[in-house]
């Protein structure tokens, strides 16, 4: 999905997720006029077919290698999780909130993983009491505090051991490997910690998790990624001389945001599988593991709108500037403050558009602050105080990573359109 | 306050707003180890004594010139407005729920100017009924909508013209000016848009908003951005035949964050101001005026700590890692995510530091992102798990304005020290 001359990154996303009646853009069949009428501006729109569709593609592309878990930070609303959970998929969650919301969602506790570099005593007690599936140890202080735990609950907790990748792992392609990080363990140490997992009687020593890159639309860079991550979950099976439970390969795949973005290949990826599947077979150490894919943002990313309403449009210095009720409290992401070194252009697309001629326009929020900017120079009609506007790629790292106290305005609903109705979630509507 | 061999930033911060007393630092006398006993870690903790000689600093320093507001959208907790108030503060306020959390503090609605380039329909309507001072009419479908919130309450609206200076301004002092903004008019269209408010019976105008810029740490800058408004202040007074009622002439006043920053000269401000006090004196058109100045992030910032708990330290390929229970998702502005282009690390200090020497740490948070990062090598002594470090210039711009939901951690306690005691504030206890 790279840019073609004339059809910009919008109207690709819009015609492959969504739809257009008379020029006016459609979730699953509704009217998002009709949706804003209904709940408000601004707003999140998800469609569950989406999040399905999502969810299938990537299960049948990896499918006799991995499962596919999903990981609940993109989105962690109980009734998204819900519909992944009947997807078939586990959850990894980053907290004791996000525990409690898988399970609200009905996933079972074993088929939860706990990651995270900082785990809290509050959190590591819940968890460990709730029945967690797998704890992945990210430091030696924190395996000394999941052990106490464990024994004053008489449990045994399984646990996992997430490794920070080594600077010669394939030649560049691990992204996030090889340098100093506060995640996991450096590779380096792998077999001292191994052992010392191996020595603590309340723990149960059951997996790695590997920590990958994240963002990844490269086929070739994730399939090295996880024949990578097989070297070292052969490595600590080899250590501890049995077969590893599960194999945690990260999620780590990415979604088209940008002009000149390719989607990930899916077929790319169904092509590597053979080749995976057969490594696996062929070793005892592994074949009867679980392996794991637990992605956020690609179940997620796509199905998700923000839909803000046009307050006034403007003309600066020969700049068209669209003003809008929505801006970086709900969706610091598309601001291009959360992480972006360049600030891109997210996808936005006008919510009636009937083919008229577009021009670059500047659309912004309402906070009193230059950083209030969901688009820079995005090819819109011509807009109006009343139009609607829509930012595509909405679904993952959107509400809840953004600073939706800043200056005060009501929290958006979330509205969750599945079998042609719509209905609110979200905090105020599990 | 530029660095100097062997001082950084945070020490010399320390110096000038805390004390250490046989190396622990204290908040106006109070041990913070004590108050992480007591709210639990992570906590912001404010003092108020800072807030009070901020305020009376910058007034004493523009007296006879302009008066001090504060812009509530640094920190809108009513605790700490009320402290602004009782040094003679009205608010600039961003919202309907900033005007609330004003009048909750104590401030009269006359005394609270409203700006912000996207206004709801909702928040006219609430500070049109609560009778504000003043609106700072941002493009024109604003201003009709103004108008008509008047007309429905039977009012006449007091209203100023924000005005976006233009290229000539002061020869490149306007940092903010010159190019196309969704804020406020063009300075090149003043004429017509002060004609269009006067033909307009419900609103009065009444005086100007200058925006200028922020994080201005030069005093010249300051000085010929004021100037200057007081031009375009006498151009719209002229045009308009009669004085102008006020003259806001922004915040945008810095203070050091990061090494090699220097603080705002005061004495340099005081400096400057025979000239415009001359200036003002000589004018008719705005010797009466209410000249503001509304900063927030210089009145509010430096009382601030974020103060978190070590999780664990750990060392990865020769870096050191501080993991601690803050992180990001209360504090995004130090994470670097917050608008900054380079990232740079905010002023972080041990609270206990004993003398001995120290080493460069990553300061990191809970958060499963490598984004969640509070400072990248910043000098620290040893540490361990259960020890304290603390942000300092954290009192604006730090848990409003960040994504507190994002992985689903508990919200941290405010606290506020004053006349040496500690009260709990923020959302749970104004």
């Amino acid at each position: 999905m790279s840019d073609t001359a004339g059809e910009s990154l919008a109207d690709r996303l819009v015609a492959a997720n969504f739809a257009r009646c008379d020029g006016v853009l459609h979730v699953s069949g509704l009217d998002l006029r009709g949706l804003a009428e209904t709940y408000g501006t601004p707003f999140f729109v998800y469609d569950a077919d989406l999040f399905r569709r999502a969810y299938r593609d990537l299960a049948q592309a990896v499918e006799g290698f991995a499962v596919v878990d999903y990981s609940v930070k993109a989105n962690p609303v109980p009734a998204i999780i819900r519909v992944f959970r009947d997807e078939g998929a586990g959850a990894e969650i980053a907290s004791g909130s996000e525990f409690a919301a898988s399970w609200a969602a009905g996933i079972e506790p074993r088929h939860i993983l706990f990651a995270g570099p900082g785990k809290s005593d509050l959190d590591i007690e819940a968890t460990v009491a709730g029945g967690i599936g797998e704890i992945h140890l990210e430091n030696s202080e924190e395996m000394a505090r999941v052990a106490e735990a464990a024994g004053r609950h008489g449990v045994v907790q399984r646990v996992a051991i997430r490794i920070n990748p080594g600077p010669d792992a394939q030649g560049g392609a691990m992204r996030m490997g090889g340098k100093p990080s506060p995640f996991g363990f450096d590779e380096e140490e792998l077999e001292a910690i191994v052992d010392a997992v191996e020595a603590e009687p309340r723990l149960r020593l059951s997996g790695i998790h590997l920590f990958a890159g994240t963002q990844g639309l490269a086929a070739a860079t994730l399939l090295s990624q996880w024949a990578y991550g097989l070297s070292l979950a052969e490595r600590v099976a080899g250590r501890i001389a049995r077969p590893l439970e599960t194999v945690d390969l990260g999620g780590g795949l990415g979604i088209p945001y940008f002009s000149g973005d390719t989607a990930l290949d899916l077929g790319a990826i169904r092509a590597g599988m053979p080749a995976l599947i057969a490594r696996v077979a062929s070793d005892p150490r592994l074949a009867t593991a679980r392996i794991v894919l637990e992605p956020g943002r690609f179940l997620a990313g796509p199905a998700g709108l923000y839909v803000a309403k046009v307050r006034a449009v403007k003309l600066s210095r020969g700049s068209r500037f669209v003003i809008t009720d929505g801006g970086m409290h709900h969706h610091l992401a598309a601001s291009g403050n959360l992480g972006q070194v360049v600030k891109r252009d997210y996808p936005v697309t006008a919510v009636v558009d009937r083919g008229g001629p577009r021009s670059p326009c500047a659309v912004v929020g309402p906070l009193c602050t230059p950083l209030d900017m969901l688009a820079r120079a995005t090819p819109l009609p011509d807009l109006a105080a009343g139009d609607l506007v829509a930012v595509l790629q909405s679904g993952a790292y959107a509400l809840t990573a953004s600073p939706t106290g800043f200056l005060g305005h009501p929290r958006p609903a979330e509205i969750l359109v599945d079998g042609g109705t719509a209905r609110e979630i979200g905090p105020a509507g599990w």
